[in-house]
């Protein structure tokens, strides 16, 4: 048996013990991690700066090198997360439905964890901590694999984890984490199909590309949103011009930020102009199509052409395409090409297009009159966020704690065949 | 593109157009399906003929041969079984839950087709309308690929289905079949993730293998059930030789029949013989566990020791696999570790220990004292069954219409922006 064998068996194991736990000992458990983030500072974050200066000694950037970085507020803020989490309600043994067949035959679905997460992800090593605890409250193992630049502090953070498993009498091999970092490891861990019931990677497109190209176990792919807003002709222009700037400036770095905007022939002249104006204030570089491009001549915006693939991208920045379309169904044609199915909107006062916008767009999150900012798990009131999911099945948009647990039917009779 | 990627984006285009259908335009689709079986009788006959000719020349055994036929009663029951899709309810368009956010935010989860499926089956024709009438019901389109031996069945059903769909004014390229033998096709129609959502195999081992490890599109993994049932010290005997029988003889060829036979050492020496003379009149060979040997030594059945994979079985016959274990978590134990995770049960008086195999079998299907005959979804009433999933993700067990099914957040406001 391989090391990564063994540990996928070891979290197997402990998976079955996790899954009869009770609310009381997980939420002991998570009480006792974020006490242990505070009684371990010292040395996570004397490990957290290994990690820090091993990363300045390889050429991270400054940006690179604040996600990694974790200081006393940093881990009080985790630490009330992980409390945050004990708090909510336990999805786990919930009857989904039930009923008595006519053969006499209780039927039940009821709600189990998924069994053993194994979880892939790059940069920050608070996503240790937050994924141990959403894991460990909803009954599941997990088998974590940071990146090695945060290798460390991943370490020191799972042995808290581990510590706090053991104060609650619960597996500590609930929640493993391989530190190896050869890469070999990873391809291994997507083919433990034995073992491991549920890949969630948290990172850039290549990862998700990765785990969808080489798993054997099923994948959680999403995180990449490439957003767009369409402006009808009926719109409240100047609404527009704050939707679109709330949607692409105020958080320019995460997922669910504008990257394109669609807009209706009949308002681009009227619209762009003034749009781009408000933009520039924060530095928006445009990149327009060609019936835009005249429209924004003379603005005070950064405005370039816009080349073959800049509708394909998820900007992460101060970017954002402008695309002219000649109706409703041009933009939803275009959306349905381009979008990766994160968010995706229409601004309209035009009923009949906001309905047929709704039901021909199959995004995760479909937006009327709203900035594509608000996906997100806390804004849906989750109360936790997992991941976010672009894929069709099991999970779309954001996930909270039910959608790490799957069911299982059970059937009660007295000694009963079937006829 | 190649030919595979074009039917790809038909079928993708077809799938917008069928999400927004109206349930009366898909049941009118499906009740044409149902009329066209009967007015295409004796072009579906004939070629049916061909393939039925070609499987002899090829030497496909006598009982292949009869998976493969159709004939005016089998044509009947298809029909009848597309006019019963056509009843059930449509599950496309459910609010699955709604409310009103504090920033006014109107959010609601919509339930929506999944898109495209893709289906890759074996043998028996009927399973081509079958799922296509499955995937038009929920607004699905679909690719099929059947196998080479029901090809010109398959491309004649998949003929009459897509007249069917005109006469409802559907997209004909909904449903799509590939007709070239050649298995580089399968292959590539599981990597065309741009187009298909989800792959659902239909067949045996090595077809579900090959599809979780090829295929880069979310797959329904399941229909191997290798089922135990374990015999409690305090089952009623006479009873656990009734249900046994039932599970094991009553349809030895599907997958919800019972594999192997865990019994609790207590209960071994009264139980054994008996349910041998029993399984003895069916014709039930036994592979027998070491310690079981000697209780079934003399039994007028035909009884084997186990060998060393003989509880990794699925065994689709008349064979059963024995087992005697020291207590309830021994049993667990052989479950977790041999089965396929598809209908495992306890057979028990006692309530504790009925208690403690729910909660510690993780299996999609567990029974209390019944046959695990009764893992299918007309059994449990969900009106048709599409696959069954043992993995963990999406669905488990009997898969209905809702399991061909997902959801969409629908976020509505007045040109709200995040704070």
């Amino acid at each position: 048996m391989s090391v990564l064998q063994t540990l996928g068996q070891q979290a197997k194991q402990a998976s079955y013990e996790l899954a009869t736990a009770s609310t009381r000992a997980k939420n002991k458990a998570l009480m006792a991690i974020a006490d242990g983030l505070v009684t371990h500072q010292t040395e996570i974050l004397t490990a957290n700066n290994k990690d820090i200066e091993a990363g300045r000694a390889n050429g991270l950037t400054e940006a690179l090198l604040d996600r990694l970085l974790l200081d006393e507020s940093r881990l009080s803020a985790i630490a009330a997360d992980v409390r945050s989490v004990a708090e909510l309600a336990d999805p786990v043994g919930e009857v989904i439905e039930g009923r008595l067949l006519e053969n006499g035959l209780r039927l039940s679905r009821r709600r189990i964890p998924v069994g053993v997460m194994g979880v892939i992800y790059e940069a920050r090593p608070n996503v240790t901590i937050d994924v141990a605890a959403l894991a460990l409250k909803t009954g599941n193992a997990a088998i974590l694999r940071g990146g090695k630049e945060t290798v460390h502090s991943n370490m020191v953070l799972t042995r808290v984890v581990q510590q706090a498993l053991a104060a609650a009498e619960l597996p500590m091999q609930a929640v493993q984490y391989i530190e190896n970092p050869d890469r070999a490891l990873v391809a291994e861990l997507l083919r433990l199909d034995n073992y491991v019931d549920m890949i969630i990677p948290r990172g850039g497109a290549g990862l998700h590309k990765l785990c969808k190209e080489q798993s054997t176990i099923p994948v959680i792919t999403g995180g990449i949103g490439i957003c767009h807003l369409y402006a009808d002709a009926s719109a409240d222009l100047e609404k527009v011009v704050d939707v679109v700037e709330n949607a692409k400036v105020q958080r320019p770095s995460v997922c669910n930020a504008l990257d394109t905007l669609l807009v209706h022939e009949a308002a681009a002249a009227e619209l762009l102009p003034a749009l781009a104006e408000r933009l520039a204030q924060s530095g928006v570089e445009l990149r327009a199509c060609e019936q835009s491009l005249p429209l924004l001549a003379g603005s005070s915006a950064n405005v370039h052409a816009a080349g073959a693939e800049d509708f394909d991208q998820e900007w992460l920045a101060l970017i954002l395409g402008i695309k002219v379309v000649a109706d409703l169904e041009a933009a939803l044609m275009h959306i349905r090409e381009h979008s990766s199915e994160h968010s995706d909107g229409i601004l309209t006062n035009d009923m009949a297009n906001a309905t047929a916008f709704v039901n021909g767009v199959t995004s995760a999150a479909v937006y009327v009159n709203a900035s594509t900012r608000f996906t997100d798990g806390s804004q849906f009131g989750l109360g936790a966020e997992v991941a976010v999911s672009t894929q069709k099945l099991h999970a779309r948009g954001p996930m909270g704690l039910v959608e790490l647990t799957t069911y299982k039917w059970v059937i009660e009779g007295d000694y009963t065949v079937r006829s």
